[in-house]
């Protein structure tokens, strides 16, 4: 396709960076700047005007934005951005470095959000969440944040640094999942969850995350062992660091089980 | 924006209000009639067409649909509809004043629902569901109607007026959520919910909804004494009424309780 | 609509077939074949280049594909498809005869679907799933593949023919759903789930499909007796020996268990 479709509505105010393209009929509104090397979809509204935005969007360079997206005025976002498709962003979110976030998903803004988030498709993030780097989101996930609905008592989730949250679960309102805790498909997870320790289906702690291993391949939890491959070269450091406190967070925990008992 | 976008589609046959805004690209068949001030997003689809439908989408006054969102022909829609993205409303359904509906949210036709209802995000309602005024419904709910799928029985859901329905939860074929009701997040509902009680993730009614309670806020259901000022000026009333309702369903069910225990 | 809407963007190279209607600023790229007596709604993406893909989108005739889809290049997919809205079918998919899929639902590519499946809305099918034919795939359910995630191992689901997956329910990596067995609601369904036996939401095999019965209506499984009809007719013979496998199976499962007894 050409670099700007014909079919593109852009307002001349958008900063677009080199070598940015926009596919057939997406609308770029005029409080906008798209870093280099970035690629829209088909489809797709960026920079959905917000009348009480006082930032712009900002997307990073060598982003990727797939068709029928929305992207709302008001939110920063790093470098590396890729998105599936229909996914929607809204007004007041903080994303950092190479977020990926699949199809049907949405962040309901006012949200801070590490670097090397991966996120599955139909993730629901309420306001509120913080979300720190290097942490694992799967489909259906929802991040919750009205203890007693409907309310005003607003109890917004804390998703650790490197934390897996697996298909299904709910994060319940004021939950947080420690550093490279692991909550397992369906969970409704409440309270406090401690670095380096995963809770099952029953929202329960079971024990460290060195407990979980698959038998047929002998993978074993930290994923950082096995899969920090799937992270960029310039995750590698924060990815070692990560590992070693969520050793030290799982050996804490089993010692702490065994003084107690 | 220009009033109605250059690039919209608009067969010169539907007939809308004073006032309109169109978004770029969106396409609005003929058998349909759009109330003044009412505002329609990008890529939107609008009264698509139905053979057997016998009736215009009709959409009141002062209503918000927004991008990427599908109505068909053969509904009926009161004032201030607010849609989030990609919502559908298939034909034949009949809805009220001020229905509130998030993104990626699906009315799968031949429904009723009253006024000023609430749904946030991923909630799919199937047909023959009726939901009553002033209902809350939370992310990713299901309204089901097939109690032995798949089959030709149907046997929709009803939700009382006021009843909040949590975020997972599903209701099950059959199921009616009575005045007032609470359903927990990720519950499955079956049978008949009495008014004025609700029911914990197992499905199970556990009390009164007074009993529910954020003790950091001291915060107490009916969500009304709290809340209700979340709706519109005009649904002050009806919530009045409701909340009368519930006080008293939740006080029967508690001396029904007492004299049988 | 004119046959091919004049805002529609077609590659010449695009191969389609005799009336083939095409909505509103719908964009086909080159590499896509498609059956007669197709129609394609309106923002549809059709034919997503994939760089690795060698082989064109092909789409059977007779098949309509709803507004807002995106299907990619390097699928094959049989005659008679029909999606809903907001559909999204990746690179990889072989997909039989008259498929049918509900709106919002996703195959992430690289998967085997046989003929005569149906699939509700919201429905997530990761890669490597097979699907036999004439199964039945309720809404949210999802379709896993990661065993311990997020890591390297690849362990997917296998869905037999005719069996029922229900609401909310979640296949677990490497589990299988033999011929006819039915999944209820919500369940998490893990190993080797035998044929013609049902799981309740426990997950656990509870007896033989012919236990599941609607009191109401004296409806009951195998669903081929009283709803084979919802298929087209040239699906009959097939259903038909479905029936008598399904059949068998849960008399065998009887059998056994009395044997055990």
């Amino acid at each position: 396709m050409s670099t700007i479709s014909p079919t593109a509505s852009i307002d001349p105010a958008a900063k677009l960076g080199h070598n940015v393209k926009v596919g057939h009929n997406t609308v770029v509104y005029g409080d906008v700047e798209i870093g280099d090397d970035t690629t829209i979809g088909e489809f797709c509204v960026i920079g959905e005007p917000v009348p009480s935005a006082t930032t712009p969007l900002r997307v990073g360079a060598g982003s990727t934005i797939r068709s029928h997206s929305v992207l709302y005025q008001g939110s920063e976002i790093g470098s590396r951005l890729e998105t599936g498709h229909f996914v929607l962003i809204r007004a007041g979110a903080r994303i950092g470095e190479n977020l990926r976030i699949g199809s049907y998903s949405s962040l309901e803004g006012d949200m801070r959000i590490g670097d090397f988030v991966r996120m599955q498709g139909n993730v629901q993030i309420g306001p509120g969440t913080v979300i720190e780097d290097c942490a694992w989101i799967f489909s259906l996930v929802t991040a919750t944040n009205d203890p007693l609905p409907p309310s005003h008592v607003f109890s917004p989730v804390r998703i650790g640094a490197g934390a897996v949250v697996c298909v299904g679960a709910t994060l319940m309102p004021g939950s947080t999942v420690g550093t490279g805790a692991f909550v397992a498909a369906g969970a409704q997870a409440k309270g406090d969850i401690p670095a380096g320790v995963f809770v099952d289906v029953t929202g329960e702690v079971k024990g460290p995350i060195t407990h979980l291993i698959d038998l047929g391949s002998g993978t074993r939890h930290p994923w950082t062992r096995h899969f920090g491959d799937a992270l960029p070269q310039d995750a590698a450091e924060r990815v070692h660091e990560l590992q070693e406190e969520m050793l030290a967070a799982a050996k804490q925990w089993r010692t702490a089980k065994t003084a107690s008992a």
